[in-house]
């Protein structure tokens, strides 16, 4: 077995049985590690073959690798000098589970989101030819990216902006749900017409419409056949773009994987018990939906991680999967909205940025009922800056007629959800993926906050479980030092509860909130009390992009905390 | 001639002979509205045959009719109610140049930015299939808009949604400058093949791919062969989905329109002698490109209006028009960064809003040198709440690694444009169409405000030309009732000049901006002095939605002026 370490392999000496084996030993490190972190797990064992074969065939980092969305990038890393820092996966201060710029030269470009790769690549390629330089440039996409509307605009750019691209479409059938839509359909078409085609005259694909030569459709986890196929297309890369259509098996080499690639596309490293926000948005919904026939389900491409799926079931004439087409799913949404519907969008907080305009423009500036549903609010972790949700309160808050809430406990999320169906206006509801406690607490009535605790000498203002929970444990602290503070659950960030506000006497004011600081529920309470004279700290996240680690690591390494906060009302509370 | 008053005309009882007529009554009145009050000319001259056919065969408002983007929803408007009150296009209070839901029920869905029409349509064709209901859902699109990805989203899902829409692509060979990209070519290339194609045995268009029944090409500006098509469509659209690719000539019965359609694409009310702050980012970027090679210009099909025609004559290599793609555009110039090219990336505020994560994601947590060229920021006036401008400093300003300019006249931002090309970070300047004033004031150093004017009782912190000229005039008229105010020119909003709010002794504070409250200016001022016990007011728009008016008169019905600022600290520097 070949020893993978900190050296980068010479991959272009070796021998076809050494290659073999060498997959074999990534694949184990993949799963080993994937297994004791957790991390992207099918998508990563199908792209074994493909990705040896293009570290064997070209010059890295000379030549430039983008992943699209960025999961699938093991292989590479384990062959680009980080195997042995490998098993620090996804750890704080450890290898990102995504491409890093900062980690590594042969990280050329960070990703995250779906689409971008071919986009980027054209912009990689065009500044080559701008300098005059000689490198390929080489964007690795998936089928279920290849739904989103980026692809589409990047394709639409490619004769006009002129430089020569490889994109290679690694077409495993799956986005994290399987992949759907029409253009699914058409690389389906592909694959099955394959043989057929290779004798006869071709035909002319959709993506020569879009001046690409199309190359396909291959069998991605056949490395010999990988290695033979891009060692011709580079060459003929001087002269034109090309499209290599593969296709790969996720979860390729494992049974189990092969088997379950949609549970088996992320795997959580072992945590405490909790319920999943996703399983209570999925059983109220799906029991409202019995009752209320305008209720319709709408998600982009993850429809289980959103805890739908029992929904999707059950209702199917009132479930929509565009795919990974946030933007798209906003606007579907809208519309459905227009003629009397009640459409719950649910997404991750960070994939609802795609949709930012679409929230402003169709369903806000329409003041129309939507009721988005963002999971992943907040710190979620171990994915790091691509994948935190710590922006949401910050770019909804701005937004006229949107209202946000933010429940502390999966049963006030559950009541949340009751009492949207009949708000008749945009709401968002964000929350994190894990409820731990529950707080007790009654009504609920839009824009009211309630106050969990008494207290003269300190009110706490904070929203969301995770700070209510550290709040209420901060408060209790401070008594013991003879510091009294209310504790508000500021459960509405928009609007806030001006009333309550105006109620709170006590001088000294504290925020908290899983959120970037600017624009967030702290910055909302300042703006409200700069006439008031009050002495205000916000604990919230700095102004930084937050890296992968753990979310209880990340919450207190950005300075939120029990003692932190306490320290602080010890010291401020009779200032 | 037939008079168009506040009834709505009774299409269906008119021979062909009236029909035509009342075509030339539309016509003229839509000439003379634009000619007075400005607005969108040539598209509208474009659509009126089509407009009037839909009107003839199809029965609004039961039946829904959706402009994309928009702007050609004249014809439209005066035939449903509104022709009476046509004179106050535009015009604060009157009628929106854009289709309104809260201005007739005619208009079903309310749109500004590209593409969106066929997922709303989508979403309406679901939610009347889900209820049972009988009735045509249209998306009339127009070829600019289809370079757009949500079509590609939406068509990529009209198979899955599979509720039945009618798609006419309105082929008038514009964007606001010429189409661009290989979608636009394939539309041209069905055009030229249109008449062999009648002939003999149709084959398959990209559409088809798509689960949509293809059926073009006709001339849109022949009502007869209009109403006949579309009478034909009507009764198909139970079956399934159709796409109908109609030429139209933009600027139609109008020679001078029919010649210059990107010139009279849209028309300006009269105005007073102005800079247009495009000129100078025009003027200046193309003199820069002269000794940095690294310099290229990117834009989503409004070169000219952006003001950079001029430098893609000159330096074709280094321009990228991508077509109305702002989020492709984007990633685009974050790929051009990654290889030491210096971007700039000239858009509109509102439109930027298309790209807030790739500006988060792709530039700003990769820390790129790319700049962004924000004009129209601000109220931007007349085309109402999809176009104004009133966001960007709010959803800019909670994205870390971002500095944010806001040049108090164009000298400045000149000088800033020249600053950027050594900063090596994001950079997003936002600026106003016309600057009018210049304030003299010398060195610019990133992150350094600058104190226009002295004065111990208030100081008063403003950005952008418009709010510096209200300023420095409420400082004056503040001094003649004996109150001193310094002026400071908040130029970077972020970050924050902390040396300079340090030094600021003044108890009274006031905050000027022309962008919303929520997250703008006055929030982070609010933030950072929050422990302070400053009293802090802040003028800026409130959490509303800002419709159509000219920019001075919505700025004062805002509550901005110099009255009103002057009232305020008049009555609060003593307090």
């Amino acid at each position: 077995m070949i020893d993978l370490n900190g050296q980068i392999p010479d991959l272009k000496g070796m021998s076809a049985e050494e290659l073999g084996d060498l997959c074999d030993t990534l694949r184990s490190k993949i799963v080993d590690t994937v297994m004791r972190n957790g991390g992207h797990l099918s998508s990563n064992l199908g792209m074994v073959e493909l990705t040896v074969a293009l570290h064997y065939v070209f010059d890295f980092p000379k030549d430039k690798l983008i992943f699209d969305v960025g999961h699938q990038c093991y292989t590479h890393k384990l062959l680009t000098g980080r195997a042995d820092r490998f098993s620090t996966l996804r750890k704080l201060g450890g290898i990102s589970g995504f491409p890093k710029r900062e980690e590594s030269v042969y990280d050329c470009y960070n990703t995250g989101h779906a689409g971008t790769s071919i986009s980027a690549a054209l912009g990689i390629a065009k500044a080559r030819d701008i300098k005059g330089e000689d490198f390929s440039v080489i964007a690795v996409i998936g089928d279920g990216s290849f739904n989103n509307g980026l692809v589409y605009e990047a394709f639409n750019s490619v004769s006009q902006i002129n430089s020569n691209i490889l994109i290679i479409i690694n077409d495993n059938h799956m986005s994290i749900s399987p992949t759907v839509g029409s253009m699914h359909e058409y690389l389906e078409e592909l694959s099955a017409e394959s043989e057929q085609r290779a004798k006869r005259k071709r035909h002319e694909t959709i993506f020569e419409r879009f001046g690409l030569s199309y190359d396909g459709v291959y069998d991605g986890n056949d490395l010999g056949c990988m290695i033979q196929k891009l060692t011709a297309i580079k060459a003929e890369l001087k002269k034109r773009p090309i499209i290599l259509h593969v296709v790969t098996k996720k979860g390729k080499g494992y049974l189990y994987c092969e088997e379950n690639p949609q549970e088996t596309h992320g795997i959580s490293a072992g945590q405490a018990v909790s319920t999943e926000y996703s399983a209570v948005l999925g059983n109220t919904l799906t029991r409202m939906a019995e009752e209320d026939g305008r209720i319709v389900a709408v998600t982009a491409a993850m429809t289980p991680s959103l805890g739908l799926s029992q929904f999707f079931e059950r209702y199917p004439e009132r479930s929509i999967d565009v795919g990974i087409c946030e933007s798209h799913a906003a606007v579907v949404c809208a519309g459905l909205a227009t003629e009397g519907m009640r459409p719950y969008y649910a997404v991750y907080s960070t994939f609802l940025q795609r949709a930012f305009d679409e929230v402003v423009v169709d369903i806000c500036s329409q003041d129309l009922p939507v009721t988005l549903c963002i999971d992943r609010a907040g710190i979620s972790g171990s994915d790091g800056e691509t994948h935190q949700g710590e922006f949401d309160l910050s770019f909804l808050s701005l937004i006229p007629n949107l209202t946000i809430a933010v429940p502390k406990d999966t049963d006030e999320f559950c009541r949340m959800l009751r009492a949207s169906a009949s708000f008749g206006h945009p709401l968002a509801i964000r929350y994190p993926k894990d409820g731990f406690e529950t707080f007790g607490g009654g009504d609920l009535q839009f824009g009211r906050w309630e106050k969990l605790r008494e207290g003269g000498d300190c009110a706490i203002i904070a929203c969301g479980e995770r700070m209510i929970s550290l709040a209420l444990e901060a408060a209790r602290r401070a008594a013991e030092s003879g510091i009294e503070c209310a504790v508000v659950n500021a459960r509405f960030v928009k609007p806030l509860d001006r009333d309550m506000l105006d109620s709170l006497g006590q001088r000294c004011v504290v925020t908290m909130e899983d959120n970037a600081l600017i624009g967030g529920l702290g910055s909302m309470v300042d703006g409200y009390y700069s006439l008031s004279g009050k002495l205000i700290k916000n604990f919230a996240y700095p102004d930084e992009f937050i890296p992968h680690g753990s979310v209880g690591e990340l919450i207190k390494k950005y300075g939120i905390s029990v003692d932190a906060v306490c320290r602080y009302i010890i010291a401020n509370a009779h200032r």
